[in-house]
């Protein structure tokens, strides 16, 4: 029971580019219901706004707390386990989850003592792919195709009600840690691609290839691969004797 | 195929005394992502209403279809099973279902060749008795027990997205592969770790370390990243150009 009461905390809802107030505070209800209070708001158009609060009816809490960024990074901050609603397939190419398949493993992150953001892009336009490639995967809510667009704030809800019914179905036997060391989190995976990506042009990989299609095969499967921050460290270390290599290849040249 | 298309014209969403036009317009829309087109209004207060179409967002043909009805009675017509949204157990005493549950019933009654309706009270007051009395369970969506109150069109995305899953799920398609190209099978994983290895001597990564400890912990992280053959042919693509940086620098010591 403690360790349930605990997870809604670790759970964020990331709202990017939100372009009516009305909205953020219909979501804000939405998580409210089902226990969930921490919001994170990109660039949204406007905000604080008198229509925001008129719609979370009450669920003052979750907008007062809510933090707002310039972009999804800083947003993401902290967070281990990313997942983008999508209403289409796009170029990006994830894993793609059902808003029940999704909960269970957003569920599985958190119980690792992960941080979890839930992110939905803007009403129109969605995510960006910019913005997906740095999920760890893609969730479809199951509409029919000829209407498959959903309100902003209940996509919100069905997530927080998938999430909050995996939180109550019998208690499972917490599952077994996937690591001793705790997960990386978004920033230090930033930080990784950045050096990643380097490495790559140091040993002259990307010459002659697209890097964008490269970095972007890249993270999908180092995001796939959820790894700790030793398994991290350890791999800085191998892209570093790469590019002392590389070093001395060129300056020797 | 076919008792699946024919599904959702066997189910009825019901909307009682409902106070804000708006909410009627969203539970269109809410309606229509999940293919379900059959709205009945008992006593809105405003219908129709500028601001219904404003909200209902291109579900246009829910609301041209909506009956308007002088109570609930002449609202459940022809079904034979309907299920009431409560937030609150009352003096009725019904058998309370959760979402999940009332759709697989409610499925199961429409498959019999029943009628189904979904009923929604007023936004503040709900239910009254006698319409809960005409009900043949009712439907309890577990929000959290400080903030119970969902907004109306929410209430009806998750019912119709319950009932939506449970008509699925007798023929879900299987998920879509996690990869467009076949996974590599244990012999590639085998020459890739070959590969890693001989690459981590060459970079003068493995000097003063434990080999067979870092090899064990990437190993670790590379099979759990389950892998596809391209990201493979990428990965041995880049040990080769780190190879080749670590013979120019040793070959030009």
């Amino acid at each position: 029971m403690s360790v349930i009461s605990d997870l809604p905390s670790r759970f964020r809802f990331v709202l990017v580019r939100t372009s009516h107030p009305g909205n953020i505070g219909s979501a804000a209800r939405a998580m409210r219901t089902m226990g969930f209070t921490r919001m994170e708001l990109v660039s949204p158009h406007r905000f604080p706004d008198r229509e925001v609060s008129a719609m979370a009816a009450g669920a003052d809490d979750v907008l007062e707390g809510a933090g707002v960024h310039a972009g999804l990074v800083e947003a993401l901050a902290g967070t281990s386990f990313a997942l983008g609603l999508s209403a289409r397939r796009r170029g990006v190419n994830l894993p793609e989850l059902t808003p029940r398949e999704a909960a269970a493993q957003a569920l599985a992150a958190a119980e690792r003592g992960g941080q979890v953001a839930l992110v939905f892009g803007n009403e129109r336009t969605g995510l960006e792919n910019d913005e997906l490639a740095r999920c760890h995967a893609m969730v479809r809510i199951p509409s029919v195709d000829d209407f498959s667009s959903l309100n902003l704030a209940q996509a919100v809800q069905v997530m927080a009600y998938e999430v909050r019914l995996a939180s109550l179905a019998e208690k499972l036997p917490t599952p077994p840690p996937l690591h001793d060391e705790p997960p990386a989190d978004a920033a230090q995976m930033e930080r990784f691609f950045e050096h990643l990506s380097q490495t790559l042009d140091d040993i002259d990989f990307h010459k002659g290839r697209a890097p964008t299609t490269i970095m972007l095969r890249l993270r999908k499967l180092f995001l796939r691969a959820q790894m700790d921050e030793r398994e991290l460290r350890m791999l800085h270390g191998i892209l570093a004797d790469a590019q002392r290599m590389a070093q001395l290849a060129n300056g020797k040249k």
